[in-house]
């Protein structure tokens, strides 16, 4: 059956909202906005406009308005049913596609380009996963190059603990972050600015619904606790990273800054664009039973595809656009959402609203769709060229990273993510 | 100048305040708790009861009034510069110890054993450090035997991230976790439960205060960031932590669980208490600048005894007191908190009130001062007795795992944490 609220035809009276956009009606996605006033509120991302919900929420199902009304972030509707959020959008798409309301609705719309976009969530812990297997290989092959791949990694959709604190919506700039480095092996480190910052490119999967500690999440249901997407960048400091990690893992090197897209494009949304597995290869392990689902293989990502630029100062001061250094797709995980769900509450560990899952980084399997600079420039050995004379292994200062990403396919209106970008600042003296 | 709220003299009206107790009045611990009616407020415990201080805040200092009154976290007062808690302590002494206040305060007090305690704080992220050198040179050589310590070590105080909601106050029973697990090298995993249930014992640090994105704190300035001590058991299934933490560091062995005493014995109280590192060999190297600071090396740490001990369902059907198992000191440490904070933040990370810092486990060089059992068995190797004729080498369902721990030093009266228990409860079936 197929959901009115997807269908290409469908169109909103709101202006430049058919346009070519990443907010076209088929997406309505949930975000936090403040106009003017600098009030926090609930709003929907369309065409160049947001729609303030909490204004019309007159229109809006019952059981819904306590979640919108008065509140300052999107906690509250992604931990209730997510029936509620089914009935939003229905409700919103209604208020948007039938001109009869446009009297009543147009007044509560507000430029984007006017307002400040604010984190969707406060985020309540922070898990980056592991799941990109191209990444895992090329990675793992500029340290072990008979052996790139540790013995888990089919088995266990591996993930740590990030920094929750530090994650920032786009445009907040990040600053180059100090800390201990070891000139050469063998070395006494020294405490300095990275000289290896790197980006990395994920997607950011919002938790919803709330689950209880103690209790699994069975693979069967796990993908329900997925409530939306965004883009992800998880800056890595790769020197300080490499002097810091063993035994406990990367601490220092990470959590100085993670950026994210701040509209959360729904799974409602995302519903068409379904996709399977690609990255399994015959002879792989089985999952083991808590990950195995034969509905989640053939369904369990999106067919989301992901672009990472750089734009750098000189570029920048002559009017280029951001250049384009990598080129991939979602799908090239090894492991779906709800395998990460299923994994992450296996031993009891709680999930909720808030709870923000990164994917790991999604590079694909050719150069052209590598994830971060660290695969792009083997490690830091090759240069790379940016236009005006730029060359690059690792990211200077004044350089501002941005992802940009879409999910389409077949018949449907191509669904955006809105765009990722923060300026590198140079580190504080110390 | 001595502060007259450390003096060994002062007494309080309480009933029972003056006994053996770990809450004397030289101590005012502050907590949330709730009574009969089920709400949480702010309380101090005193002897065996907990005076309601928003019940009595019309004598507390103006501008700590909004931080008391109506809140149900400490988050507020620990967000707010420590001057007004100093402020508040000196005023909730008065009350404690004048009896003219007597009349008026006692109907304030509820009894402990009514109440219910909670988390002192919403957890905002936990971050879980390494700094017990004696743990990690003994875990390290059941590895490495020729190379107990990794080259980082006497560095970098090594941290990572853990899980901020799955920390529960004492008392909250643990489920033990199911997960992957390789019955032996070179096997293929299984999902079951873990068979190697560990405890590892340690200090929390409440972070207070809160610092900007992208600005280190100075190492003169880290010990104002830490607003109180409590006891943490950092649950570990080693099993499920040996095969999963290659290589981005410990994931589902740990986060099922994090039990803390529920009361934030402030560095107010234990300002009488400080103490300078003791574990630091002739030859080590020097702390990098950053974490460098004469005054802080002399002084840094707390004299904190803390002491593990397990109670199983035999003894508790026989009605014994929990078996000692270890016996430990919080000066065993190789780094100070105020070395933790500022390594925290020399890349900008920042930090605020509700960030919780795990010291990681505090071993002494003793057979008798192990702080887990993976240290105590030789992982697993050798086994322990338990009175009642059990044996032990890892934690069995329906153990007790008991920590308790004290400040002590000269002419002061012990300052107590109480107690952080909590027991095993079988895993799920999957």
């Amino acid at each position: 059956m197929i959901d009115h609220t997807h269908a290409a035809t469908a169109s909103s009276w709101v202006p430049g909202a058919d346009a070519h956009t990443d907010f076209p009606i088929q997406n309505l996605p949930l975000g936090i906005f403040s106009p003017g006033d600098g009030v926090r509120r609930l709003g929907v991302a369309i065409g160049d406009h947001i729609l303030d919900l909490a204004a019309v929420a007159q229109h809006f199902p019952a059981e819904t308005v306590a979640l919108v009304v008065g509140q300052q972030t999107l906690n509250p509707l992604f931990s209730a049913p997510s029936a509620l959020r089914v009935a939003l959008r229905h409700a919103i798409f209604g208020l948007l596609s039938d001109g009869a309301f446009q009297p009543s609705v147009a007044p509560s719309l507000h430029k984007a380009a006017d307002c400040v976009v604010h984190m969707p969530m406060a985020v309540r812990d922070y898990t980056d996963f592991y799941a990109g297997i191209h990444h895992a290989r090329s990675v793992g092959s500029l340290l072990r190059p008979d052996n790139p791949l540790l013995p888990n990694y089919k088995y266990i959709p591996v993930g740590y603990h990030g920094r929750a604190s530090s994650i920032r919506p786009t445009g907040t700039a990040v600053v180059r972050p100090n800390g201990q480095i070891r000139p050469k092996h063998d070395e006494a480190p020294a405490v300095g600015p990275t000289m290896r910052l790197d980006y990395e490119v994920e997607i950011g999967l919002w938790a919803a619904g709330q689950s209880e500690l103690g209790k699994p999440i069975p693979i069967s249901e796990a993908a329900q606790h997925i409530g939306g997407l965004c883009l992800l960048n998880d800056w890595s400091a790769r020197d300080i990273q490499a002097w810091e990690y063993q035994p406990l893992g990367p601490f220092l090197g990470k959590n100085f800054a993670t950026t994210i897209s701040p509209w959360v494009i729904t799974t409602e949304a995302l519903a068409p664009f379904r996709t399977g597995l690609a990255s399994r290869s015959e002879g792989d392990p089985a999952p083991l039973p808590y990950l195995d689902d034969a509905e989640d293989a053939a369904n369990g990502l999106f067919n989301v595809f992901i672009e990472v630029a750089i734009l750098s100062p000189a570029m920048k001061a002559r009017g280029d656009r951001p250049h384009v250094v990598g080129r991939t797709y979602l799908r090239h995980l090894y492991w779906t959402p709800a395998q990460m769900v299923a994994h992450h509450t296996i031993n009891g560990c709680d999930l909720a609203a808030g709870d923000l899952l990164g994917t790991g980084t999604i590079s694909g399997p050719g150069k052209s769709s590598r994830g971060s600079l660290m695969e792009l420039t083997l490690g830091g050995k090759c240069t790379f060229e940016l236009p005006c004379g730029g060359k690059r292994t690792f990211l200077e200062d004044g350089d501002e990273v941005v992802l940009t990403g879409y999910a389409e396919t077949g018949n449907y209106r191509r669904i955006g993510f809105g765009t990722c970008r923060a300026e590198i600042q140079p580190a504080p003296k110390i």
